[in-house]
């Protein structure tokens, strides 16, 4: 069955390479499933539609036969299900892929997305410099000491956390975390990722090209 | 195996009742899973013992023989493993509760914990009201219209959402909410709950009563 990932059919300039539909065409390169791209109008987002589809007006949501998931990050265990390649079955591996997905949602990208967001209006001081500052140097302390987050190899937990990392005020404020930005590096260099991200850039030109005529 | 739960021997008064411990005893209440607390010294968090455990030095940790995680969601996700209690079986059913989880951990919780964390400084605004408001709006709509977040029961889902928005600056914050105040107290209502919640009091008491001798 093929997978149906949904977005947004255009969006501005800004956010293009980094809507989060990027995390599940990124995990369908990885493994090979077969997978198509659905468009929801970008002034519809907050329509009856799509609000059924994600309740919080966002993308990306999944489609698997008869299962419709929205976040993304349910979206990458729900694909982990259907592939090894993203999640080890060993019990113990597996437990580890887990714990470093979850720290990527709820420990890194808690703190790293509200400083973004109050970065953009350029405030003299951000409130959340300190709390960043702290995660980030807990991540450095692990991901000096090996290659990969979770057993021993790339896993879904390295989709992750990179997706969150690369963000670009973000990324180049990794001056100080020398492993973090190696890493970052090293799981970006990953063809899979280069394609997802081409890709969703020119699904967004073709929006443009569409909407000139 | 009786599962073991890691959290600090001790906290100052401030955290007490919501530390995340609570999550964990929670479900392991709801679902009749035998489990013991162990206790890792709050001065001793940022030791190496601890950081091995849980790198970001938190708790809690979830110890499940061979298996240790860390990470609140993650725990909650291995329970759920272990109980249908917590999450269904059934794809469309298990999909909404993970979807739910994962939007409790990524979507709310990602606005609602930094803009906690901001107010603690009393800033004369709290630049991220606004995203709060957007984010409760959302769920409100949600919660309008139905008892539970998935599957049309209680699931940990609902145990996680509740645990967010008891937050007691969040709480109070709910009045233009009405279905998400009528939820919460619906879901803290639990005897599961209250037995966590009384019990985490007593292991911080006890701690005090120790510490005094």
């Amino acid at each position: 069955m093929t997978l149906i990932l949904w977005t947004y059919d255009w969006v501005p300039q800004g956010p293009r390479g980094h809507v989060r539909d990027i995390r599940l065409r990124w995990a369908c390169e990885e493994t090979g499933l077969p997978y198509t791209i659905a468009s929801i109008r970008f002034e519809d987002r907050t329509g009856p539609d799509h609000l059924a589809r994600q309740p919080f007006a966002q993308v990306p949501a999944l489609q698997d036969g008869e299962i419709t998931l929205f976040e993304s990050g349910a979206c990458l265990l729900h694909l982990s299900d259907r592939s090894e390649h993203l999640m080890p079955r060993d019990g113990k591996a597996r437990a580890e892929t887990l714990e470093w997905l979850i720290a990527g949602l709820n420990s890194i990208e808690m703190v790293t997305v509200p400083w973004w967001f109050i970065g953009l209006s350029s405030p003299p001081e951000n409130p959340l410099d300190g709390w960043l500052a702290s995660r980030l140097s807990r991540l450095e302390a692990v991901l000096a000491g090996r290659e990969w987050l979770a057993a021993g190899r790339f896993t879904v937990a390295d989709l992750l956390m990179a997706d969150i990392l690369r963000v670009k005020k973000l990324r180049a404020a990794l001056g100080p975390y020398p492993a973090l930005a190696a890493y970052t590096t090293r799981v970006l260099d990953r063809p899979a990722f280069r394609k997802a991200y081409q890709d969703q850039l020119d699904h967004f030109a073709a929006a443009d090209a569409a909407r000139a005529n």
